[in-house]
């Protein structure tokens, strides 16, 4: 897998550029990825915002939810994410964990340090978290969770919910610590190549 | 992929038992699934649960992390979910993600209403809201945040984050509302085939 990602991350400044994307300045004639370019090309969080809606406004037309995610390091984009959890029957497959994990696999990392994530609307309790595992450094986002309850989705519900003690919720969360509870931890720390993340 | 999925669910209880896993009550020579068993087959929170313990603890020694969850419905158990975040180079691979994508791809369905998610450790914020949208009935967990903290793992600070102003976080989060933010909602709204979830 590592071969894999190897061959294409060096490919990707020209894999990922963007079916149908127009970023703002793209005639400068400079053939090198953007983030090199000196000749004036911008990459600025409107223009990147404006293809997570694009993608959003298409998936809706492609049958998934009104979502949409890009991820962006160095003015390069790394991966698109549509929603498709209904097409997939995935409740995970929210735009930006399509896009976290596509951009994951060409790179072959599993940290984005150093990207940003541009999301169509608010991400989600889920989303959100997912960024924080994916460790990027920012998250710029259009719509809100307001947006996303008019269209009935249950973002702002769910981020009321962690507001509230779980004794209150509907779904019942239980803790029931049986006495092995620790000991895949136990095997955790004592192997010495384990990888954090 | 309906088909797949429908071929899937025909075969579930035969082909779902999980490798290696011992229920509480197994000799009583009963062919059916478990929970049509009226010969005193046992399925209760522990011994799920016991299994979700193995399933992370298993996965420390084929190099995943320290996270194992198990998916039931009517005392079958549908999925079984490890930690893969480092070899699958995913952030989003915790045992419960997991564990919900393979449910959902088994049963063809994007809800898993009236299934309990046992988890070898208390779910992340990502995977607890995971579950909420998968609509999953109930969790139940082992161990906590704070094992995992002991481990490492930083769920309990993500936690805690989002008790704070996102101002205060390290991670950037910036809403740039753009008057085309709501055009994926419009386009949505106006979909009559639409299929929330």
């Amino acid at each position: 897998m590592l071969a894999r990602a190897q061959r294409l991350r060096k490919n990707l400044p020209a894999a990922r550029q963007g079916r149908g994307f127009r970023p703002v300045v793209r005639n400068c004639g400079h053939n090198g990825p953007p983030a090199t370019c000196h000749h004036g090309w911008v990459s600025d969080d409107s223009s990147w915002l404006q293809r997570a809606i694009e993608l959003a406004t298409d998936s809706v037309s492609d049958g998934g939810g009104p979502f949409g995610a890009v991820i962006v390091r160095d003015g390069v984009e790394i991966a698109a994410g549509q929603n498709r959890v209904t097409s997939n029957f995935d409740p995970t497959a929210h735009a930006e964990v399509q896009a976290i994990r596509t951009a994951c696999t060409a790179l072959g990392e599993f940290s984005l340090a150093g990207c940003t994530v541009y999301a169509s609307c608010e991400p989600c309790p889920m989303c959100l978290a997912a960024c924080l595992w994916a460790r990027v450094d920012r998250i710029v986002y259009a719509a809100d969770r307001d947006d996303a309850a008019r269209g009935g989705f249950d973002d702002r519900r769910f981020y009321e919910l962690f507001t509230r003690p779980r004794a209150e919720w509907e779904v019942a969360v239980k803790s029931l610590r049986l006495p092995e509870a620790e000991m895949p931890f136990h095997a955790w720390r004592a192997r010495e190549d384990r990888h954090l993340y």
